[in-house]
């Protein structure tokens, strides 16, 4: 039987999705918690690889077990051996041709950054930072140029083991909201540091440090080395996974309501 | 000289403002960097003294000092020695006659608390918590008798040390936004775990385990045993502080567009 999990997680303590020796991934955390659970060893295939310091308030997963429970036990059960920085919002039983990274059709992030002389006390590991005064006008005009499908290899990092730099992007919206700037991003997948890298771009044209000209041309180089510097993953969150409605997953806007930063802005 | 300092920590790491022997307390980090700067030691005194793991977002503190630097400087060089989960926001000069406690007029608090059925993983440090859903309109109508002047014995702390439990609120007011329940209140000041406790026993009207009549009886009881439990420090920010405006500090509602919990709220 096959089951999709939705997972909440506050990056800062963890190495990144992905299981490592050490078990500092997410990953190695919830296949822990689920091998408590069921009595027996568990492997999680996720939608989307997050990085280490990377948020998620919806990261889709999904298991095989023998094992039946009820929805409402798969959720307690786990979050009972799960530490208090990751949760389980909801489980649902699922078709065996749903897989959680080969089925998802786009993903979504969003990149809060705080706009400010002075950083955040509260906010260090949750929020990016930019001391600059943004012109978020200028920056929207970039970020939608970016729309639609392109090469990013400006702005992929070295280490990204994708096959192909090619990816479609469907939503760049940037809202300023008091001093925080929100930055959200759709595509169909990203590439290695991707957003982060658009951000430190579009942060660079909102600083006039680059001209949107300037910001065409780095993408058109197709060469990681001449863009900006990669942005903290603290204000990075994967807000959603969209699959097709067919496979009867619960929709993910309802966990952007989980979180203060986001509940007013979906 | 005489300088106002305005003050935003992440309340999760300390034992409370008050230093302690140990040097656990916000006040330590702030006079131990305040002594760096200035080359001498530092006296800091506060608008509220908040518990272990209460947040600011605007602490108002005053320190008498024979060194003159510029208002960026103070904020510069004492940020400069403090961890990264306390900023002086801002900072200036003011009259000898300015108290940080004893010139405040009222104190304005928010709680913040997500009502769902799982804790939240980003916010565990940062929101209280609470399963069953709660009916707001409920908890407003209860909120509102409490304006006025009261004693809040059945709602004070058995360590407070203040002389009166008598108490002038201004405001309490409760909002639902999404999945979290937003609570504010100004008073002259507060007893020890006075705001706390009044969520308690706000959340058991919500949760219909206590009538209106119920929670009057348990204000009129001036009696602590009687009052609902203490609700966890994690959700309570010290949000403002309001003086005269002939000291002439900067207004207080600017600290919450640092957080984008209250950005929009205010």
């Amino acid at each position: 039987m096959r089951i999709a999990l939705a997972l909440e997680y506050d990056g800062a303590g963890f190495c990144g999705w992905q299981s490592q020796s050490n078990r500092c991934g997410v990953q190695d955390a919830l296949e822990s918690a689920l091998g408590v659970f069921v009595g027996a060893e568990v492997r999680a295939h996720c939608a989307g690889r997050t990085d280490a310091g990377v948020h998620a308030l919806a990261q889709i997963a999904h298991i095989d077990t023998v094992v039946i429970r009820d929805v409402k036990s798969w959720v307690r059960g786990t979050n009972a051996h799960l530490p208090s920085s990751v949760r389980v919002v909801w489980a649902t039983p699922v078709s065996d041709d749903f897989h959680a990274r080969f089925s998802a059709q786009s993903r979504s992030y969003q990149y809060v950054l705080l706009n400010d002389s002075v950083e955040g006390a509260l906010t260090s590991r949750s929020v990016g930072f930019f001391h600059v005064p943004l012109d978020t006008q200028a920056m929207q005009a970039a970020a939608t140029m970016l729309l639609g499908e392109h090469d990013f290899s400006s702005f992929r990092a070295a280490e990204c083991q994708a096959k192909s730099p090619v990816r479609t992007l469907y939503q760049a919206t940037i809202e300023r909201r008091g001093r925080h700037i929100f930055f959200k991003f759709r595509a169909n997948a990203f590439l290695h540091h991707m957003i982060r890298n658009i951000v430190g771009g579009l942060v660079s044209v909102g600083a006039e440090r680059h001209s949107q000209q300037q910001f065409m041309d780095i993408l058109k180089a197709r060469n990681r080395v001449v863009a900006a510097p990669t942005f903290s993953a603290a204000g990075l969150y994967l807000t959603d996974v969209q699959y097709d409605p067919g496979f009867g997953l619960p929709v993910g806007a309802a966990s952007l309501e989980r979180h203060p930063f986001f509940s007013e802005r979906h």
